[in-house]
């Protein structure tokens, strides 16, 4: 009877179309051409890795890709238990009627034709879509991105913000700053008006939030134009800073970004506590990791400077969702949103998305993102999380409160689509 | 037939007449008057906060209470997901005979008269006591309240001591303190003989505990008189204390507490993890959250000095659970008490209840205090934790370690009630 | 239908014969001669203390085993409801046929008397592991351990260094080291050529780990030859070590000590996050306890700079877990092991395995080590163990993701056993 009812739920839920408020996508080739699109995300190539295949034979310059795919193949049995594997087999199916037990050495070439042949019909990205129920992605765009020649109505635009706050002492970033923005950086008022610059810029093409990932170890303040402008000039100077400069440099930044937040309007996404590169010799975006010694009261002063400013806030440390939780119960301009990389395992998932639905108010919560690179991630993504939500719903609440299943319902969908619409609203 | 088990392991514990350990009733007008006086609790208001009502509006001077009322229930179909609402339809239903589905702009006020006319009833407060089956009520009591005109039996005066260990540098503690005791306070030795008087004071009226609230940054140490009477001559001095000065200071007073306690015989209640302040324009009793970097090791000289103190401890961060769990199963003086705050929704107490019924000796663990400040939250309280320890009971020890069922009764009554006795004797 | 699933995967499960992955076996008298050396285990001894029974009842110098299991047996009552006494009971039952509920005042001398006459069989031994299934079990030796008259087939020899690491400035360490080695150590030369000895020492005898435990605060660094002699040099002349130098001559020993197991291709076990001492009056072994606030951080730069070694971590906090979970997914060398001590308890082992089969490659996790000091202990401590991890199987895989049964036991068993053999490979 309990299987009846999650059943019952989780068909509603996935009734509904979805806007993904959180992807890499490329909008100018958002959907794979082959399945070495799919199995190159670093979710896979990284496991192999782990699992040891050796990174040049993964990262071989001028890999066929199908050569690449079967490298790959070698070591799925390794990984066959894992949920990002899982993924790749919920694709397989769903997109390529794929239903043997396992990916292997004998039949992974035939796959591989048939996902070609599938990818290469015109309409591919729209099946896609349609299959997924997702109408509308979010993008990660760099800051000088022209964000032209995309349909910005599906595809997002999102400001992202990582170079700006950590990378601007290197000369590539200030130089692509200026050529997008027409201004020299030459003190903290330059620096201020081409942010606006990049915001007006972004909000004229549709963006609904800017994005930045941070390090467990930033806690950002305030800081006078009086003292950045002495660091400013060190590094236009070409003198190596400090690191108390530095940070200098990324607080104001940050500071200034948070400000334009409130003046635009947008919502400020902060994805905290990524360590980058602490795995050297690692794949392509697999070298990342963290240190769970994080906390938000490293935001206190931000969160009360800008009541006005949406805070949807993401961790990387399960261990952090319950701070995440009672910061946002608290504080009005905080939102809990998705479960991010690591943290984003049903073990994980399970736990946090019950802590949320029991502590913060159903209209500060945003169920889930893909944080897909490809736009086949959507599916077997979403899917395994509304899995989960269905779960908690038929269990904490119909069963454990008597809630009719409607309002079960209703709350999931809420969680999943409603509040990624007010939340960021379309201007 | 698990449901079953469940319901009869319920139906058990929910028989037994209760000790609330800790709460903050004022004994002088423990129950409620109108819905207010519920709804004003800062777990509505704070969420009602959160989900959009500004503070002016919550906390506006002369409010009336009904339009209180009537202005948070425009924001509980936000809040109708969580913990704390299921409390207040709880509470709504039991006392008040109202079981609609919610909480609306149309039936609220039948509610709020039904609800004003029962609690008009001069029996109310035993009404409420009697259907909450609970007999006896620990205080939180200022360190100068006379503990007079009130029944000591039922509402047990615990010593709270945050405003001698954390702000004794304000002129009005010290006066507070002179009153109370009357006793200046000129060195260290008077400041010792006046603590040992506010001891005195409680225990002649029958105090069961001292308790405090710490920050998660603190770690006591044992100071000399020596070193501290400098600091208090500069105190008196009217100086601004220094960082480490202001630490000496507390740790002296709380190094002074436990030898009071361990004179008098008195638990001593350690609530530890939280910020005070950190959301500074939230409502009243809205602004508290915490730093989960924080360690029981911070403690491990004050549980080695005083061996013959027991200390219920309670951690606020969820992360600090399994240190309590091992900390209780090492030290004889240390014992797991209740679910704080932040961690007293479901999710956290269901794998906090398991580990410490599955690590921590039977006779060191309080399951519950309500940490209620009107009477009528106990009752919705102590139903969660009744269920989620009749569920732990059922899986882990009925079903999965063939106890009898009446063994694991008694374990569940243990943890409700006996240890409370035990912990915190009568005089 | 799921209980029937589960128990079948659980009797597959139970079919399996094991090889114990690390203990504390004395290999020259692995099995129990009476109770007194079952309930001698710092699992009872420390859980009789914290529920009262004083340190000097049970480590009374020359007691007789009897009465000092009566003095537990006093205390055990308390105790019913942890994990750790589910142990005892069920060590009685399949090894005494000891069916009551508990171990009382009354029955406790029966039981006593079976077992020393169990015990008391030439064979006892043999019989305990055919009971236990196990037929290889890992050791934990002292640095200086000749390694001598036992069977290194069935005992497999591990080199634990805490002392080389964390105690050489004592002189009873060096005075072994020199005894093991035919080496005095004058510099960091000879340091090092002593520990080389120690290695192939341990490898010819079949040794097939390096193992150490950590504390929460340490951080490996490669320290250069030059910069420790001054160092050892103080050392030598008998002068006391300030902190950093203390810490430069750790972080020398045990750099080389991966610079070993690169060399002999031995595994280096860390387990990782022990304070010891913390309750300094607690009884034998019952002393230590940690500080949840470490990271995996902390060994950067050794997981980078030894890509050849294979590092099995186990950690004491469960909220390291995570990082774990995450650190085992990126990097190639990173292997998680076990369920460590204050984690080993099933709220605990049930969520760390759900995460770890969730996201780490399958090869890469150790299901389970017994840490145990007598051989008894790994029939119920596997048992708890094979429990949770058949319902993992069954409702994360069969029934969650429609696995085959035989799939998922194929993934228990590579977990409960293939991945000892080919983490830790007979040499």
């Amino acid at each position: 009877m309990s299987d009846q009812l999650h059943n019952r739920i989780l068909t509603e839920l996935e009734s509904l179309v979805l806007i993904d408020p959180h992807s890499h996508i490329n909008p100018h080739d958002p959907a794979s051409h082959n399945l070495a699109d799919i199995m190159g995300y670093h979710y896979y190539t990284e496991l192999a890795h782990s699992a040891g295949l050796p990174r040049e034979l993964i990262e071989e310059p001028g890999l066929d890709p199908k050569e690449k795919v079967g490298r790959l193949v070698t070591k799925l049995d390794d990984l066959e238990n894992t949920a990002q594997l899982s993924w790749l087999m919920e694709m397989a199916d769903v997109f390529f009627d794929f239903t043997d037990e396992a990916i292997t050495a004998d039949n992974w070439e035939s796959l591989y034709d048939t996902a070609s042949e599938k990818m290469s019909h015109p309409d591919w990205e729209d099946q896609v879509l349609k299959l997924s129920r997702i109408e509308q992605v979010f993008l990660t765009n760099d800051f000088d991105d022209p964000l032209e020649g995309f349909d910005t109505n599906r595809y997002i635009p999102c400001l992202r913000t990582d170079d700006l706050v950590f990378h601007l002492v290197k000369q590539e970033t200030r130089d692509r700053f200026s050529n997008a923005t027409g201004l020299e950086i030459s003190d903290s008022s330059s620096l201020k008006k081409g942010i606006g610059t990049l915001f007006e810029h972004f909000v004229s093409h549709g963006a609904r939030a800017c994005a930045i990932s941070l390090p467990p170890s930033f806690s950002p303040k305030e800081v006078s134009e009086n003292s950045v402008d002495p660091v400013i000039q060190n590094m236009l100077a070409g003198k190596e800073l400090s690191a108390d400069e530095t940070n200098s440099l990324s607080c104001f930044v940050f500071w200034t970004l948070a400000q334009m937040c409130a003046e635009y309007q947008l919502p400020f996404d902060l994805m905290i506590g990524v360590n980058r590169r602490v795995y050297e010799e690692g794949v392509f975006q697999g070298q990342d990791l963290y240190d769970k010694r994080t906390s938000l009261i490293q935001y206190k002063e931000l969160f009360n400077a800008f009541p006005q400013v949406t805070f949807p806030v993401s961790v990387l440390s399960q261990t952090s969702n319950q701070e995440l939780v009672s910061y946002s119960w608290i504080f009005p301009n905080i939102v809990a949103n998705g479960h991010w990389w690591y943290s984003n395992i049903p073990a994980y998932i399970e736990l946090d998305c019950r802590s949320r639905l029991q502590a913060i108010p159903k209209t500060k919560q945003i169920g889930y993102y893909s944080d897909m690179y490809k736009l086949e991630f959507g599916y077997p993504k979403f899917a395994m999380y509304k899995r989960i939500l269905a779960n908690v719903l038929a269990t904490d609440f119909v069963i454990g409160q008597k809630w009719s299943e409607q309002r079960a319902i209703d709350l999931g969908k809420l969680i999943l689509r409603g509040n990624v619409e007010t939340i960021f609203p379309a201007k």
